[in-house]
């Protein structure tokens, strides 16, 4: 794969197929953007009936080429891409862009011409980016192609940026020269036929030109290979990623959009969180948590300082903290009195530190200083409003100057001349933030790679063989099939014995019990009045199986036997559950439990490739799993058999791809604290 | 109050005391401000050492101006504060506003000073804005005051804005030639000393100049009067809040920056939405909702159509509507007929209807014509990526020009140099926003306002003599007082009697019982073993007396008496309870009760100013509220006499000043859906 890719970002040769001279068209604006961003390799435009343009040479087909060609970048109309590829693939390029709309985003006629072209590439063993994408950016200095429809010029950053939508890439190149984001490479993926995420993962932690990766994603193509290269330890690098469609209708519009099938925004959410992947919540956050990885030294720790000449703003830095996991550094008693020596006696030496709208440059680099040399402050985050009487860039360079391997963050809330200004004179350029809460999403991104979980010892898929368990898909498993295999992973299935009616007058029990209707269609046991708890003698057990069999007579529902297990005194009921998601593969979960089990929405999902630290983090996160662990003087549950029941059923999910869903519902903590799964049910 | 503020916002006349000749002193900088902006009445500048500033006359002292001076400034070093109130105010001037700093905030002696300074102008009939802020603006016509030290000049609006920090006030005027914020009037309140939030919601409620009334506050100065403006129908125009110091060290924050106490961020976030005030979460939401109110028709209700150019910018839309409790519109057949006329036949004539990157303005214009026509759609959000081939201008305003009484909200995402273009070119100058996601923010802001909820038939507070309760400062009520005000409040207490030791053996009474042991320092019943359930006859009670007496003198715990209670199987355990908050005054609670409940975490907060729609409303929020009215197909549980006790509860919270805590936890539901309260504490 690399060395294809290595044609796409870094060629040597472009043929732009469809280049036309028409300003405003495709063809020729794409021209003009790798015209003039300066592209440092050599193009070829095809276009029979232009000798020249933009001062580029005219060939009249691919054939007519008689140089390699590294990068094809297709934009001609629907009917004659087959055609192109045909002669590029013949000609050896290996890396095609195919910008041409019209394929699976228009439906099923789109979508099976999108999987004749894809078949034509892979035979000829070349690969395809799109279709219906915007083209490609690689800003490094050797290579300064710009390959898009939007001739910004892109300052050479060390991000790179994949986008789904090409958009929303769009929209990103036109706001550079505001936003100031700077990147290494860019891609539109389109319809991702060939081409996807994945793949620009493996490239773009090789690349040595790129150390953040961030996209913009509408769905995930193949979500358990995404996740397995972190699994596998494969990616060092940060990764962020803004997710389009996470609501019901979110989901719906991305999938009419790309026509691809979404994941739940939960099941997203969870796997991101559990592998150390970001998730930014809009393109802002995403492009401010890049630069902070681009720009600054890893923070430490969480804890921050702030120092402000504007109280408000920097209440509303505050205020930021706590949601990212952030605190409030204790100052040291010795900064403090240093700080005392600088700050105005009417403002603060506590954090945030306050030196008052008069707070001059100076000030600012002193106080600064001091706060990134006390041992309690990790990182710090300096506030700034332009006053009248104090211009902005003298504060802010002088803050830029301060070396040091704790991280200074800077918001400035400036007239607006100030910005021009900064991209002019400033020596360092490093990043600003405009807004009081950016700094606080910045630095809690960033520890969240800094602290991400550890991938040792996560469970993997292990052939496992259990015999006489029939996986038919859409059914669930008997209830013989359930007991089988909980034994076979040792779920903690309460003593459970299976009658025929005409047993149960001979059977010797202990009573009290609790008895259930087993049929294959009574799934819902405690609805269809399937269940009867703590039956104390013969005689009611007796009574309570009549009832039952005249009642599911009367509902024309056939009941074969009767499940019998000793009555529990339940303390806590849990669920732990598995499901399986179109795109991310087996999941787990993880909460309260009970028939009113969504209502209460205390229920936590994790991929089933678990590890003892997402074991743990996913019970700490459930509020059933605070309480269950001892709560107000109580002893805590069994423990250990909880996270291993948690991991068996995630071992189960993942050794047997036919499971669709498992519930033990509920799990039961009795008073004495043990735990007993009362009714399992498994899906296929 | 209102001349006063007519005085402030619509001086004929202002009197500088401190203005200053040197440039970048505030002095001087204000009065440039005043000067350049244009300000239409009489202008007197105080310095005895220049004869004139900027072209204005100077005078040597106040007592020296034979005018009337509508409002003064003063900008004089704090120790020549008192003496320039008294000479003001003995010429009759009214309206002060104090931006000389170093008072409350910097701590108690500062402290003292305002006092001093609050007596003097209150004894001399006059009012005070400050100290410690920024100053005041009136972007009306016909009066053009800029009066702080940001020499912007702010185009004239109908949005009013009061902030607490002078510092926010100044990052908000630094921005407004990039943000396109507009005023109607502004004022910075510092310490708010005399002048609060209260007075300028009255005032603005009045001001036909203002539509819209926006606030950035760190604390609310009386909170339950606030509330009471809206309580007794006196609010009609939104109101809009940016509340600093949301988080633990963000209330410690604003509490050290304004010395003011601070309300926890559920009460405030519960009282703003019970009464229908909008809670901003940043100031770009903040300022976003007010041009929405400003520039665009009510929307009719929450159904929301797409329009794009750009599938992903369109889908970031979408996910954000769910969120503010919009939905998409289901397009009409004939919607959906006559814009398959116009809509590229690869784009989507579905909601998010997509014109794909080529469509032009004219496109763009007719699709937003046939959707606002839609019966369907009762809003439209047209998100808009400045591709190559289609300049924004034309589009945007080509939109602008639809007339409708529907709401139409853009998006763009252009190349930077548009904005400067539309602020030159555009003749309607509609508000437009930048990111994706702002509309829904906005949209669903304007119809939390359009639906608040109604103020009719609040409980309000009634003189109740209750005779024989000590209400004792920081002392819970004893048993027998709890007994007597339950019954006073018709609160469901389970039947309850006390008996002494020795009264046990001969009480008659019917088992199962609940025994709970009464002490003056028994609270927490369950942790102390004080409680024991479903004893079942004489013997095995006075057996768990014994112990319970044995356990206690063990503990050093004076047990006074027995608590005997029929035994109740409990099906549910609610939480009703009351406190008191400093600001906001009598708060009620309702939520899942039992020992767990700060694990649980489904408590739901209100004011105990209740109407039944609030009542209806804290029941639903609730998780368990939602299950007792039966899920499942079981039967609802007494929801009348669920709904009548916490009405009660607020009643008691409202009448009874000295109450600062109750609890009714559990509120039992019983299995025949009966409802108990078998704990009632009550705490002064």
């Amino acid at each position: 794969m690399d060395s294809v890719f290595q044609n796409y970002f870094y060629p040597k040769s472009i043929c732009v197929v469809g280049a036309s001279s028409k300003p405003q068209s495709l063809g020729y604006e794409l021209t003009k953007s790798l015209k003039q961003y300066g592209y440092t390799g050599e193009l070829f435009l095809i276009n029979p009936k232009a000798d020249e343009i933009l001062g580029f040479k005219c060939y009249p087909t691919i054939e007519s080429i008689k140089d390699k060609i590294d990068l094809a970048i297709i934009m001609v109309p629907k009917q004659f891409v087959e055609e192109s590829i045909k002669q590029l693939t013949s000609k050896g390029t290996r890396a095609i862009i195919l910008i041409t709309a019209g394929f699976k985003e228009t439906g099923k006629e789109g979508g099976e011409e999108e999987k004749r072209i894809l078949e034509l590439v892979k035979t000829a063993g070349a690969s395809l980016v799109g279709p219906n994408c915007m083209g490609i950016i690689n800003s490094y200095p050797e290579v300064k192609m710009n390959a898009t429809f939007v001739a910004e010029e892109p300052q050479n950053g060390r991000m790179a940026f994949c986008s789904q939508s090409g958009a929303i890439g769009a929209a990103v190149l036109n706001s550079l020269r505001e936003t100031d984001i700077r990147f290494s490479q860019f891609i539109s993926v389109g319809n991702k036929a060939d081409v996807t995420e994945n793949d620009l993962l493996e490239f773009w932690e090789k690349d040595e030109n790129v150390s953040v990766i961030t996209y913009y994603l509408e769905s995930f193509e193949a979500g358990e290979k995404f996740l397995k290269y972190f699994i596998d330890g494969k990616v060092s690098k940060p990764v962020i990623i803004l997710k389009g469609g996470r609501t019901s209708s979110g989901i719906k519009a991305a999938s009419s959009h790309t026509g691809a099938l979404g994941s739940s925004d939960k099941v997203v959410d969870a796997v991101l969180k559990q592998f150390g992947i970001i998730r930014a919540d809009d393109l802002n956050d995403m492009f401010i948590t890049a630069k902070g990885f681009e720009d600054f030294p890893m923070p430490e720790g969480n804890r921050i300082a702030v120092v402000t000449n504007a109280g408000g703003p920097a209440i509303l830095t505050v205020d930021t903290l706590e949601k990212n996991n952030l605190v409030l550094s204790e100052l040291s008693d010795e900064t403090k009195s240093k700080l005392r020596k600088i700050v105005h006696p009417q403002g603060s030496v506590n954090n945030p530190v306050d030196l008052l709208p008069g707070g001059t440059a100076e000030q600012f680099k002193q106080v600064n200083e001091i706060l990134v040399a006390d041992k309690n402050v990790e990182t710090v985050i300096s506030v700034f409003v332009e006053p009248i009487m104090v211009p902005a860039l003298p504060v802010i360079e002088g803050i830029n100057e301060i070396k040091s391997d704790k991280p200074i963050f800077q918001v400035v809330m400036p007239l607006p001349e100030f910005w021009e200004q900064y991209r002019k004179e400033s020596k360092t350029k490093c990043s600003l933030f405009r807004r009081p809460e950016d700094p606080a999403v910045v630095i809690g991104n960033m520890l969240k790679f800094k602290n991400k979980p550890s991938n040792k010892n996560r469970l993997q898929l292990k052939e496992e063989d259990i015999g006489g368990i029939r996986f038919e898909k859409g059914k669930f498993l008997s209830q013989e099939e359930v007991i089988k295999i909980s034994k076979h992973y040792k779920l903690p299935i309460v003593e459970t014995q299976l009658f025929k009616y005409d047993e149960l007058k001979t059977a010797g029990l202990e009573y009290p019990i609790v008895v259930k209707a087993v049929g294959e269609k009574i799934i819902h046991k405690s609805e269809l009045k399937g269940v009867v708890l703590n039956i104390k003698d013969k005689n009611e057990l007796i009574k309570v199986a009549d009832e039952m069999i005249k009642n599911f007579k009367q509902k024309n529902i056939t009941l074969d036997s009767f499940l019998i297990q000793p009555y529990i005194q339940t303390k806590f009921e849990l669920l732990v559950g598995g499901f399986r998601d179109p795109s991310f593969g087996p999941m787990i979960m993880f909460g309260t439990g009970g028939k009113y089990v969504e209502y209460v929405e205390d229920t936590v999902i994790r991929s089933a490739y678990l590890n003892d630290f997402n074991v743990d983090e996913i019970i700490n996160k459930a509020k059933i799993g605070k309480i269950i662990q001892g709560v107000r003087g109580e002893d805590p549950a069994d423990m250990i058999k909880i996270k291993n029941t948690i991991k068996s059923v995630a071992q189960m999910m993942l050794n047997h791809k036919e499971i669709t869903e498992c519930d033990l519902n509920p799990l039961v903590v009795t008073d004495d604290n043990n735990i007993f799964a009362v009714d399992i049910r498994i899906k296929c």
